[in-house]
């Protein structure tokens, strides 16, 4: 049965008629996604699960990469950016971590934006997040011998208040101003060094778009599950700097695989109130 | 002092007199369950910790085994299979999981169902908590000689669509339905993910009952602390495959000894709502 | 240009012009400080990062101790308390937790009350998470070849109820008799090992006084962010056993650092909410 046929027997064009794809179709679509992700003709995940769940190492190849990220609403490259932030700022996950700092590198993403990814997770969560996810990008990097890498000293120190206002009112418009409004009366420093570290120091790097970091921070609130608030504020920032609802949709769909389904639910769910915000 | 003397100097049943038991019934109760769960004569909890904190040691045998764990209103193979779902949803407890996958083993949880407990974690925590689980589960089971697991290859790859359907429809009723229907404006491909991957491919694999299904689902969202709204959804889950009332209580609390009394309070709020939305 | 001469140029006190410190100030602040946690002339971090991104070596020196960390709201001593908590309760920065552990001990805090800090995780976080902090304790502990340390064992293993009730009720006030009384028709165990555990157990401990026992509870329900009801609980918690309005603003501003600014700012929600409660 495929997915051709099978459409032919529903009365009208219901979500299982267009779903039920054909297996070995999305298991070689999927398959085809992973070779380019981990570079390898014959996925490690299928050979090191076939002992004790090699359903898994199936399902991950004809679900995640057959279905979950087999539609072109992100490139590869923005799906990677995506998966890095997330599995840093989790800190659960060190070799699937592993794994998709290679997979960005495979994609194209440059070294120095594979670093921007993780000094990013800084903001969102903390210090430490970032130093691990830093340790695991120094095996990734020390185990590719033609990587070209020369890390950044942006030596931009000063005007940080400014520099981070700018940057703040770029991604967030007047939401921002709110925040840091609220802050005053009450912690005035966290408001401050919002503007100062969070913008003016690590959004304001250059080496990573504002678009990409937006993505990786719709991504990455939208695994960890406990920035309800932020995702909301971000995923404004997201559509603010030139995303789209669809790419908005997409990367939280795409956390499925990677933080589970009541993560994406509850992104989708924080996207549907942004969305009506917007329309009104 | 102990609790018979105790309990005659207040003028009613208090909690205090109920509960004030005598410290060596604890302990020792606490022991002769920590043996069959952890297969040892002497626990290796009292002497690992013996030079740093000897008091951790007996309180987890007192508190967490003596008391938290000593009532059968959950049966041990029961409680194996929430603490290890749990435990690896969490990804922050690597030695406990080992632990308790051998204490799975030990109560009568067979290798196949500790890898399909495992497996099922992939929906709600994510695939990378599903496979770092069955990496310390290869460890479990080789440490193991006399085991004997042979890793189930479902085969079932079609109509994932129809099969994700009936198991919701059991799980849920028409809540999953409701769930689905609100994600067709926004984000359709999530909802039939959920349907066809979680339920199709997972929820309805043969090796593990419905009811430890719902078991672990509720065990590991009230853990996880981020799915509010989904442990809402399983707690009528658990109740709508045979669970009662009374189980529902006990996982969720059991789980403070895993990932502390917040999550369990939180938890009680949760089954609290749904207790009250059933009696309406 | 150096903040002096950038606050002539505004037409008031703005926040930009108290904000923008000169860069080497806020380096050497923060240098002298890490040295006094860290114990060591040249802190690791700016050599460590030196290969992959130097620049976060840098701002962990700059913004993290000669800012976020670089004022007087709270000691040093605390300060390390609450991070050993926020860090151990995470269960996913042993590194980060392994040298907070040994700065603990260089600003003063003894073994002993590092011991008890890991050990009230057990309350908020589950048991794994202290027996992991243990593990990085005992480490730490070994590798200081000079230090005392003599695990305590409290033989207080009666009276629990009794004891945890009063404990209760110093920290809570009659909040704490609303939570165990809520859970009395639900889940009445759970009461019971909130007042025998918690509070019997845990916090009646000797070696660590009652407000670092609330300072080290907000912190770690602030990084945890899975706490909100909790949270705001030990907010009044920590401003009932002596603790001001300043350093619980600041004791979750720190957590910035250490679990991100989500963390601090719902922290900070709060907080506020908390500081009305009261005010009315």
């Amino acid at each position: 049965m495929n997915s051709a046929q099978n459409s032919t027997t529903a009365s009208s064009v219901s979500p299982a008629a267009a779903a039920t794809a054909d297996t070995d179709e999305r298991f070689e679509r999927g398959l085809k996604l992973l070779r380019e992700v981990g570079g390898e003709e014959r996925p490690a995940v299928l050979d090191s699960l076939a002992d004790i769940a090699p359903d898994l190492g199936r399902m991950t190849v004809s679900f995640g990469y057959g279905e979950l990220l087999a539609n072109d609403r992100l490139t590869l490259r923005q799906r990677e950016v995506a998966t890095v932030a997330a599995l840093c700022a989790m800190g659960t996950a060190a070799p699937q971590l592993r794994f998709h700092i290679d997979g960005a590198l495979n994609v194209g993403v440059t070294p120095a934006e594979v670093v921007e990814v993780i000094l990013h997770t800084a903001v969102y969560a903390g210090i430490p997040a970032a130093l691990n996810g830093l340790t695991v990008a120094r095996e990734a990097f020390g185990d590719r011998p033609g990587l070209s890498y020369e890390p950044t000293d942006t030596g931009e120190r000063e005007r940080r208040y400014e520099r981070g206002l700018a940057k703040l009112a770029e991604v967030d418009g007047h939401a921002g101003d709110a925040v840091i409004a609220s802050l005053r009366d009450i912690a005035p420093d966290l408001g401050r060094y919002i503007i100062e570290f969070a913008f003016g120091d690590i959004y304001s790097r250059p080496g990573l778009d504002l678009k990409s970091r937006e993505l990786a921070t719709v991504a990455l609130c939208t695994a960890l599950g406990t920035a309800a608030p932020q995702l909301r504020v971000h995923i404004h920032g997201l559509l603010n700097v030139g995303g789209t609802r669809e790419e908005v949709v997409e990367v939280i769909t795409q956390m499925a695989g990677y933080a589970g389904f009541p993560a994406a639910l509850n992104g989708v769910a924080a996207a549907r109130e942004v969305f009506a915000e917007r329309d009104r």
